[in-house]
């Protein structure tokens, strides 16, 4: 039985790769991505073979994944951040039922969230929601209701694809959502290119979040009643009783 | 300036510690941790002095890293997961306001919900939520509060702290306020000691896992209203159109 392995790459740099991750990628004979994740690998990993497909190719993309496993070459699959969130290791599955003969490995690495949170300081901590905007798969309807839910259960909230060309108001939307819950100064950050070049993030209001523009490649963080900021730090304490 | 390093250190096995977290434990003068943890790493890091608070003296720990610091020292503070998840990494920032001749570097990791996932197949892949069943400092009513949004809201929803000694019941508790929304055949799945000696995992339905017993080293997922079993694993399709 073949294996194709279902790696997390993180958000970008080498070093925030798990040792794990690495050692799947070494072992490959051939790396199989979306074009800017196998970018990020491939330096590290000159003597692989890489192939991809563009983003709205994903079905092929696993197919391809399978078939290159069924010649008996031993295959990554890549993901940025974790493989089984907003990652490829789900549709490998659905489409792996036509391929019993191949088996999968899923290897977990660092996801936007905790990526992100590490460079704004502390925001998560504690129960948090991730939420994507991206409605190309699911109805807004459903976006805005897990965003009100969200909100009104206090809940940290970390959005995935803030934007694109076609979604620019859709933070602003999002934020408008939160705002019937928490306070216009509710502690929020954005953090751009985490792990990789031109990383940047802030850390602002509720408020001035809902007018700021973000592009695809920002996670967003938007605060719970008890975040506070911290030497400029955004941070969200463990718990409801004081230190 | 010196510096201490907040280091999430994954689930427990060393393959599934990041590099850099690895780099930083390599290069530390110290380690600090919770008993347990520390114990995960002593054996991949045996010429490091390690110094272990209990469970209950986490600020104690936190003033021995920046006193440590302080000392001229390098000190890593370990948590097991992510250190911004459940983590000290908070903390840190809070006892670290009388600390300001020393700056904190948070070093993310896998953390239990992104390392149980890769387990159980690909539970959570589109928006979820991650909630904590302990009341040690959070009221009750607020994260039954949480439990019913996310579940009205369609999350898939991760738990952390499932169980204690004093909380055998909890699990049983939030299922049924997950049920109130969800049916019976939901998919879920729970992993014991992720990436740690004894490693299991098991997928059920919610009306099984509500009669499941449970202890603390056990993550427990709850699946959406499109979560599936697909060869025995958990699987969420990503979005709402079908492949």
């Amino acid at each position: 039985m073949s294996t194709v392995y279902v790696v997390g790459i993180g958000p970008g740099a080498y070093e925030k790769m798990t040792v794990e991750a690495a050692e799947a990628l070494r072992k490959s004979d051939v790396i199989i991505g979306y074009t800017v994740y196998v970018e990020l690998v491939k330096e590290h990993f000159p003597d692989k073979e890489f192939m991809t497909t563009p983003m709205t190719r994903e079905v092929d993309r696993c197919v391809l994944a399978f078939e290159e496993a069924k010649k008996g070459r031993v295959v990554s699959m890549i993901c940025s951040g974790d493989a089984g969130v907003y990652g490829m290791a789900g549709l490998m599955y659905e489409v792996g039922v036509q391929y019993p003969e191949v088996e999968l490995s899923i290897i977990p690495g660092v996801t936007a969230a905790t990526g992100g949170a590490a460079v704004l300081g502390a925001p998560l901590i504690h129960d948090f929601c991730l939420i994507s905007l991206s409605d190309l798969l699911t109805p807004w309807e459903k976006i805005e209701k897990r965003l009100l839910n969200a909100a009104e259960a206090d809940f940290v909230i970390c959005l995935y694809n803030p934007s694109s060309r076609k979604r620019h108001d859709y933070l602003a939307k999002a934020c408008d959502l939160v705002l019937r819950f928490q306070g216009e100064d509710t502690v929020c950050g954005i953090v751009e290119n985490i792990g990789r070049e031109g990383e940047a993030w802030k850390v602002m209001s509720l408020k001035e979040l809902r007018d700021t523009q973000v592009d695809m490649f920002t996670t967003v963080f938007i605060g719970n009643s008890q975040t506070k900021e911290i030497g400029g730090k955004m941070v969200t304490p463990r718990g409801y009783r004081n230190v």
